[in-house]
């Protein structure tokens, strides 16, 4: 029996949501107490990773189990037996061709930063910049982000990967109060891809010249600015 | 010289405000770091103390110093040597009859309830209860709490103190989607007291019968109700 869930974590004592050898990850977290459920040995297939810090409003993730099982108490079982700063809001049964990364249509993240004064009590999850930005400067320039790109310019350096095209269907930003929300939502995004994005914009907002054009024709990471810190960063939903 | 100093901390990873043997406080932070700064071991005096867990957005407090010094620059020099979650938001030159504790005129504490969903990224910053409440009740029965009152019925029950009177001006609730959020704002709160009365008015909010004006006369602690957790309450702002 395939299942898919959904949960949130707060990614500020995890290595990311991936299994690493000698450091704590989400994904470890889950399948240790799903495997005590399921009595043998179970993963679980999530719709990509997060990184370091990161954190996750309705991450995705499916499972296959032995047995049906009651949803609302497969929930609550795994919520009572979780750390309390990870949680299953949901669990559905699905098909057994169902694949929680493959069927992603969709992913939304979002990334927030404080411009006002420094607050101690949100300091792991909104990057704390603390000086004016030019949002609307930000906003202008967004928009080169929309569209189908090869986004190398904006992954991880050192990425073995091979297709670096993807779509961003929607690009914008929020301000409430000190906050400045930026939103993606696109087919999918390559590593460090979302916060190479946020930290150039950052940067225009500061009042550096950049042609995003341009960046993206060069594919050379090293011109594409800094890349922004992990904790303002939330996956926000994953659609399929 | 004399000076003032507003600061916000994030109370989780304390043992609570004052000093206490082996375990961290955030005083002990801010003497360590002001020592420093003063070349010898400077007290600071607060508007009072908060307990273990327990967040400040604008907590108070005076200490003295040797030469009169930049304000600008020594709030600077502050916030860089102390950790992370503790920030000095200001700091103003007082006359030497100034005292941080006896001059207080008001308080406003907040507490903060989650009755939606269980939320793993506020765990620590909004109590989360998780379950509805009936807060067109909670709020009939808050404004009994307003007034002079003899508070013992609603303080630490072991207590040592002799003075349990306190004016509390105003008292009330709002709701902002999920998240209710209750406030008082009095002379002066005894150790335990709002989490005392937040705790009673959950009960009320769960459907039990209390009458606060008779809890108030028995000067029983035992009869009212169980303490709030500690993690969604607030010391907002100190008035002098």
């Amino acid at each position: 029996m395939r299942y898919l869930m959904t949960f949130s974590y707060d990614g500020s004592n995890y290595s990311g949501y991936q299994k690493q050898k000698r450091e704590r990850s989400i994904q470890e977290e889950i399948e240790k107490v799903l495997s005590k459920i399921n009595n043998k040995k179970t993963g679980v297939v999530a719709s990509g990773r997060t990184d370091r810090k990161v954190h996750a409003l309705n991450q995705s993730a499916h499972f296959d189990l032995d047995v049906k099982i009651n949803e609302e108490k497969l929930k609550k079982s795994l919520n009572q037996m979780l750390p309390k700063d990870i949680y299953i809001k949901k669990i559905e049964a699905k098909n057994n061709d169902f694949h929680a990364r493959f069927d992603v249509k969709k992913k939304l993240y979002i990334y927030k930063i404080n411009i006002g004064e420094y607050n101690p009590l949100e300091k792991d999850y909104i990057y704390q910049y603390n000086k004016s930005l030019d949002v609307e400067e930000m906003r202008k320039n967004i928009k080169y982000f929309e569209g189908t790109n090869n986004f190398k310019t904006f992954c991880k350096g050192t990425s073995t990967d091979k297709d670096f095209v993807r779509t961003i269907f929607k690009a914008n930003i929020k301000v409430n109060k000190d906050i400045v929300i930026i939103s993606f939502l696109g087919t999918g995004f390559l590593r460090y891809m979302v916060r190479n994005m946020v930290g150039l914009l950052i940067e225009i907002g500061e009042g550096k010249k950049y042609n995003i054009k341009e960046l993206f024709e060069s594919e050379d990471r090293t011109r594409a600015g800094k890349i922004a810190n992990p904790e303002g960063l939330y996956l926000k939903k994953v659609y399929y």
